[in-house]
């Protein structure tokens, strides 16, 4: 199940990388690129700060799925506008997975409840972060949304449960856990709920 | 007494990154991800860059501080830059500590003069062009003052007098040090010092 | 000949980023940082990947050669354009051999195919990715050009070489190689090849 969840986020990840590089007017390359790296690049950003060889490359069928999907975005094009429901629901699929994903990870590598929460983000939204670095945008996750902050308080909240609760790794917990971050983004997007924000005068 | 210049550096440095978030209209949570980032963000790529897990994440007590800094800097805001003389000065101690201690963990990894030199400034100016390209400026230390080069010529010169005269490790030097590098750095300031620049005519 | 290869793809990497450097008004610290990074910045990301200690900082000379070549060209500034002919030969030079020495690195590390391509591609052009990054600008490779495609298939066609037909290192067969994406990067050049792209009605 965590499988196929994972899969659902990379589709939905790379889809809103090749979108957003057909906006900027990207050649196929440049628009594989970016779906690919919206796709994974939170995981390798993960790894690399965990000091391993990112996981992507032993398990590649992500690397694929991404540039599959990226290619189909580019063909398909506009018209998957029609779908952004779809996409936005995907998404935070994706997201919830993958913060269960950053979250298990980090406890395997002993992080505390400090730094689960940091890996846990950087692999939600680490993806995207270079995804908009790279076509010159400030990062969504900076900006907009109560995004990032689910996975940072999710990740920790994971790691209680974890350290509190549970030892051993249950499948039905872990999906339960994907699902309540899916609801909370999915209430997040409904009520355009975004966090605090104040303006410096000048 | 590093660990307390330290601490002051993280301060100065977090500051800084949530001014520049507030500057740029970012929400609670991106001024903490910019004050935290621009606090840490040098010693981790420096730490990955050693192939190492950064160091923070073992020594979490500089996070919590950077994040403390950034939510304050939030809640006070404007009225910060009344402060900006001591944040300047504060930054200076920073820098200076991050030069040393970057210094020093390039030479407990056996690193030759250049790399020393190199990730002095990754340590000391790191976190602070990752701030900038998150949001969308040019590195400041691409464009502006003797900042970065300070960096480079303190750590080389950091590592001939290890390598030379100094084979232990030593508080009273390690803190003359500093305090030579915080001089140079505010009489950069006060005389405002920059290097010399060109202009491609088109 | 892969050395001396490598110093002219070095040169020819270094002198493009401090130009872009000049373009764009920095100061000499920041035309030696960008004309430093355009031209060891792939290898370093790399290793980064490949959880190494980047081969750089062992091999340093490449470092040497990226500093003069900026400082030259800062000091020389815009008569180089004169030389552009020989700028672009000399970076297609350096591109097919930094896409080979990826490619041999990541064998030795037991990449897979599609491994092998993207450390290959991140040779060629992760240094220029930076460098574009550090200025604001959109990375050249996701809209320009056969560029980054070419060392992506460059890396792939030489990991199935080396798996079906070679078991060792042969210098002719490197030579050739490189020669080969030499030729075909002075083609895409030459006819000012690209790929396809399409635009979002909006």
């Amino acid at each position: 199940m965590l499988f196929v969840f994972n899969i659902i986020g990379v589709i939905a990840f790379a889809i809103s990388g090749a979108l957003k590089g057909l906006k900027h007017e990207l050649d196929i390359f440049g628009i594989i690129v970016l779906g690919g790296i919206t796709a994974v690049g939170g995981g390798i950003i993960r790894d690399i700060i965990l000091n391993k060889i990112p996981i992507i490359f032993m398990n590649e069928l992500d690397i694929y799925i991404a540039i599959s999907s990226a290619i189909i975005t580019y063909t398909v094009g506009k018209k998957l506008e029609f779908f952004s429901l779809y996409v936005k629901i995907f998404d935070a699929i994706g997201l919830a997975t993958f913060v269960v994903i950053g979250s298990k990870i980090a406890l395997n590598n002993n992080m505390s409840i400090l730094g689960t929460g940091i890996l846990a983000t950087l692999t939600g939204v680490g993806g995207g972060v270079v995804r908009d670095i790279l076509v010159k945008e400030i990062p969504f996750i900076l900006k907009e949304d109560i995004y990032a902050t689910l996975c940072f308080f999710g990740g920790m909240i994971y790691w209680v449960i974890n350290k509190k609760f549970y030892t051993e790794d249950d499948l039905v917990y872990n999906m339960m856990f994907i699902f309540i971050i899916f609801i909370f983004r999915i209430l997040a997007i409904k009520y355009n709920l975004n966090l605090p924000k104040r303006k410096i005068e000048s």
